[in-house]
């Protein structure tokens, strides 16, 4: 079983994911939020590029009886008629619980939809670190950590988060890793509060700066959640399934 | 003054490189071959992408006076008809003094080739690391870092290299590093002796296999050669002015 990371969406070669699981980490926020808002009940989640197919979609469930609510982000912060914001601790249970969540990020949306070749999409966070570890040992093919990064570029925190489940992993199952896999769980290894290597990264202090570091501290919190989020090629959602 | 790395040649997006310094690192064995032979007197080196450019390039310097080398490696091994290996210990005074050596390596010479639209391109390695770093605080632009890495991908020896070159820099210069290459650094300060590292790295392993330890140890030396080589792009070689 072989384990490599694509550290940014910029440089996913789309061939090269056939006939593997890969994992999408933007852990600063979006996958955060997907696993959260899981977690406490939500229905599923709709992940979309633009804010015009978020509207659009919106205005296609107003025709059911579906419960939604609309969440995300440009340039970090909240869109105009959104519900939702891109900061997990909104998506608690009395928000989410049955309902629909369309979500629109930069970022993560879009490492998504370059993964559609490979044969399974895992949502991975630190928040779901080890449940995805044990699912990703358990289907037993070569896995691809597809990081979002931040606008095309490497970004640290999915860096020592990949890191981490794979830190988890080679407990779990015999594995072979690349260069990049190496070297990720060598970071982790050497900030396992990770906190400490996050708070470098360029990106934290953009959140720091909006006074996001609840959003901080809770997206660098290790396995609190024993669920994984699937997305589904075919109905374009992602859920528990 | 920004630091930023591209950690394989097939990320490099060429536009990116403008107005920029770009080092290029092939550590394991190709910019420590070429710092080793300028170091050692070679007049030049004539950099190709492909063995028939190498004879090509042979029979052209054969109808002038100058005296010449073939050198290089094709998968880590010497090339029939050459004169030398990708080996630094083999360019040694006796052999390269006063001469110009034709010098055709895989990932390498790619790296200098997806370079040209950059302002500037220095050979770096760990031998000339401190050099490199004075002569990039002199010049006083954006620098990036261009791993070579193997064959596309990710290398761990270019990258601690790298980590090392920005290490010394920052000490000398004030910078403001991209999220990889500070990762790059941290790597760096947690194996200052980078043997540690880059024995973990898959194409050390390969390089070990085919008994090239002695060029291992020499290409993990910090510091011993006081020069800088660069790509004269319109000579198509790399000397010293």
């Amino acid at each position: 079983m072989k384990v490599d990371i694509i550290i940014s969406a910029d440089h996913i070669k789309q061939e090269y994911l056939e006939n593997k699981v890969v994992v999408v980490i933007d852990m600063l926020r979006a996958t955060s939020v997907i696993v959260t808002a899981l977690l406490n009940g939500a229905k599923k989640v709709i992940p979309l590029l633009t804010v015009e197919e978020a509207f659009e979609e919106k205005n296609r469930l107003k025709l059911t009886n579906e419960e939604f609510l609309l969440g995300g982000e440009r340039r970090a912060v909240k869109i105009d008629g959104f519900d939702l914001t891109n900061s997990p601790l909104e998506y608690v249970k009395d928000k989410v619980n049955n309902k629909t969540v369309i979500l629109t990020t930069t970022n993560g949306t879009r490492a998504i939809n370059l993964s559609l070749k490979s044969e399974k999409i895992l949502i991975g966070a630190m928040i779901n670190a080890k449940a995805v570890a044990r699912e990703i040992a358990e289907i037993n093919k070569d896995v691809v950590f597809v990081n979002a990064g931040t606008n095309g570029e490497f970004s640290m925190d999915d860096f020592i988060c990949s890191g981490y489940i794979i830190y988890i992993l080679k407990r779990i199952k015999k594995c072979q890793l690349s260069d990049i896999a190496n070297t990720a769980q060598i970071i982790y290894e050497g900030y396992p509060n990770i906190y400490d290597y996050v708070k470098k990264a360029r990106h934290y202090n953009v959140l720091k700066e909006l006074e996001l570091e609840d959003d901080l501290n809770y997206c660098c919190r290790k396995d609190i959640a024993n669920i994984v989020p699937k997305y589904n090629k075919f109905k374009k959602i992602i859920n528990l399934e």
